[in-house]
């Protein structure tokens, strides 16, 4: 019997398996087979920690939610729009990990647009992701860096542009370079200055 | 033998059943069981038409690709800004066709993400709409609607702007009512007139 020690690290191993095959071949390509493979292993040891599809499903998701809450987030030099930034770019698929991640949550989307369940968990997902948005948007209204308006329509503005760049970046990742998308989220930025108060020049 | 016209007029029925089924459970969810039972008709019949799962999967791609160049489109009163705000429109998911079209795109990521092929067939058609998109942006800063800049990228704000709006909505569908995604469309366009060429006032 192998020690708590070793069926742990063999989980942890399991667990890197599930969500590289998730992160390449989406949920569809989500199978014991595939997990086997990716992991160099019988289908059986996969089958021990995951006795049925739909836990090695629930457990993709899981680490997708685990991942995504665990990474490292920028730092921002100031409240207000540069929060604003680093939040934007602490989504956008700017580099490998953050690929596989934006990979993971985008194929997670076909299921849980099916499930009333992990639908709703999604939506309370994108709905604290916003208010996290609109307190940066209100304070950089608050600092002048930003126009009037409602700063929860706002959120709804930035967090709608940064789906829609992961979305378009995963398809076309040469089109949508690390560059491109910082130029795009700079310009995206820009224009809520727009009516900005005026500061003396 | 059924005569032609039978075949046809079937073969359209159990199309619906196929399109209804990937707009309510998406791609997991198809299977021939679920569009036999949505067409109260036997398994047997549907896999007349489509042999295999592959086969049902490529023909619900098909249908979202006819559906959405055949949909009927907005008649904008003017080229440029009103142009492109048809266009957003088009897309978004303001009512329950749009809402069906947008989920079975959605719901075809986690697949085409997956598959090369499909995946290079779904870049290149976003490749189209962003240089439609692009067309309306240059008319728009000719007619001085909107601010300078590249109009591949504007058209790519446009674009990942509506993606993200899509994605929000079809979570969020009681947030994101018509009249609400219509309000952060004009927002959004209005931020776009940032840095036009001033009118005498």
């Amino acid at each position: 019997m192998p020690a708590k020690g070793d069926h742990d690290a063999r989980r942890r191993d399991v667990s890197e398996a599930v969500w590289r095959v998730v992160a390449t071949a989406g949920f569809t390509g989500l199978t014991m087979r595939a997990v086997a493979a990716e992991l160099g292993a019988s289908t059986g040891l996969v089958t021990h920690y995951f006795p049925s599809k739909a836990l090695l499903v629930r457990h993709a998701l899981d680490l997708a939610a685990e991942r995504t809450d665990e990474r490292p987030l920028r730092t921002p030099e100031a409240p207000g729009l540069a929060a604003l930034r680093a939040a934007v770019l602490d989504v956008a698929p700017v580099d490998g990990d953050a690929v596989a991640m934006n990979r993971v949550w985008v194929s997670s989307w076909d299921l849980a647009l099916a499930d009333a369940g992990f639908g709703a968990a999604q939506a309370a997902r994108y709905t604290r992701w916003r208010a996290k948005l609109a307190r940066h948007v209100a304070d950089a209204q608050e600092r002048g860096e930003i126009g009037a308006g409602d700063p929860a329509d706002l959120a709804a503005r930035v967090a709608a542009f940064t789906h829609g760049l992961v979305t378009q970046a995963l398809f076309d990742p040469e089109a949508f370079g690390a560059a491109r998308q910082e130029r795009l989220v700079d310009g995206f930025l820009d224009s809520l200055r727009a009516g900005a108060p005026a500061r003396d020049s």
